[in-house]
């Protein structure tokens, strides 16, 4: 069986856990099989002082089915 | 003093704080004295598009006292 | 325009989000304009096997205005 | 000349070079041109003390020819 | 918002810049939206002791319109 | 479920392959469980310009059990 | 003598020289006996598929004259 | 022949190599046969602007002879 | 309780240890509260054969008490 | 004892130890007592979707006897 | 086909591209058959402000002739 | 001004210092010119529990003057 890595960004005003969970709902659109995820960058947009969004970097492995795109 | 430092995973469906927290608390059952972790990786585990368990890797610190085991 | 970046710890007794958002707060006492942060290690306290504070290392970045400081 | 680098993994429960060659040609099914692979990541998955599968992770360049898909 | 990250190689006989230059321009012929990229890899082609190509890989960032592909 | 993770190192007069296998084989005679393992460093010993033996450093998963050893 | 490294950004529409260039001279109006700079990370931003600005990271350093700043 | 490879830290107010040779001898008085350490981290306490203590990470390995433990 | 994290370097003609003290004493002459460094780098000017100082890069820990400068 | 490092690329058709242990025999054609190589590098040439070519990059290490050259 | 890989530096006034074509060129007058750089470290020699000499790090690969050197 | 950077290892019963001063009088009976080493790696020999030699891996650094070497 072979696998594909993506890499995606994900963001939330709530939590990190979020900004994952709102990005693999995202690409689970189109993209069937997604079985996990590795976190490799969290940062923050800051305005005044305050967070106001969180964004993460995701890798994504899926199932290779049909076929894999250019 | 001389301590030791050892590699734990960790998971929990609600949050990477929990899952942390439940390896922290499972190795004190029998090792007394943990005082610090280092979050070193930080994965999730998906099915049909949502995030069903946060899975974490943690180095744990603490104090050598009786004997360091091969 | 140039930006700076420093280097700040933040920590929590209650989440990850939260001490950084502590230490993004009062860095914008003396600071302003910061507007992204980094989020480069996560580490915890522990006592009696239970996580009792939450620790954060980040990058904070913001324009120069006025001066840069030696 | 531009190039695309897509992640992939491969196994076999044979070798690690089985696991990068069966990926390879799964990959080039859909893709041609691929004439260069990085193995970046090795693994392995274990049952009752013996290795039963190699996993690697790899990246595979080829040159775009026609369209780069989102 | 969801962004993908794609990893591409430029090249160029002029400059490192206009390596990257001719990789983002090509990927923007089929990719809309890309708005950021960051340098990873710089090497060049070397004939008689002179540098005949200049190529870098970089990471390009683009917000998920329609459909991610596998 | 938390699991540890150890490292160890492996040889073999033949392989790769056989050193990550021998040193799993070999864990696996006092400890249970381990399912997977990474392999992170290669080297090998050389006399007479001939490679005499590959050495490989893993880092094995298991689930903790029992005790968790100091 | 002891110097202190700092952490700057810089940008410039024509060249990562530029960039780099640009950042030294703004921090040079009040630091005095920057000596030397390390770039660190070299990303641009992209709009309509042409590269409108380079950004750079560098680490300046300079020697301790008077006070370091908390 | 099969090897463990543990982390521990040890600490002196003299020197880096004294928090070493502190950690592997009391690292040995339980483990036998730790034939080499890498020093991986060089921290120090610091009171009233002098270094109090030195701490060091090593990684110690030593063949393993009877039981590897979970 | 939020700290900053400064980067410095410090040299000497005898030894390590001392490169990092002079260094922290430099430093504690303006900055309080210095409780902790990392020693990320070291290097040595040489001259005919022979080191003539030892250099040090440390990153320097302290609590934030009243403004952090830009 | 002082020892010198070099870098060295090998190449097989058949696997990745014959690619190592090719660049070996080579090396010890003129350079005596390499005793230990490190792996540093995995890629392979692929042609119609076949792995035609392993490559790795090592690191042989030997004892310096007569002249270590420029 | 065996080669070997070694660390040169150069600089110039004028660009980084220049730095390295300089230190190609010169490595090319004694050493034939070099067809391949990784640019892998980019510093900046400044004075009173501005960059007076940039200076690089390369590794640069050529295929093993005649002998290697101790 | 073109360098070459070699790497080398040293050794000394005493100290980390010693060994890197004893690797750089040995390549300066060959080599004129070198000016900065850099220490990349440090491991010790332990026997019976105790270090009996300091292992030191160093990169140093010295201007071409004549021919480069294959």
């Amino acid at each position: 069986m072979v696998e594909k890595i993506i890499e995606l960004t994900g963001s939330s005003v709530n939590s990190i856990e979020e900004a994952v969970s709102l990005a693999v709902a995202r690409a689970a659109v189109t993209i069937s099989g997604i079985y996990q995820i590795q976190l490799t960058d969290i940062t923050a947009q800051v305005e005044d002082g305050r967070v106001v969004r969180w964004k993460v970097k995701i890798k994504a492995t899926f199932p290779v089915k049909d076929r894999i795109h250019e």
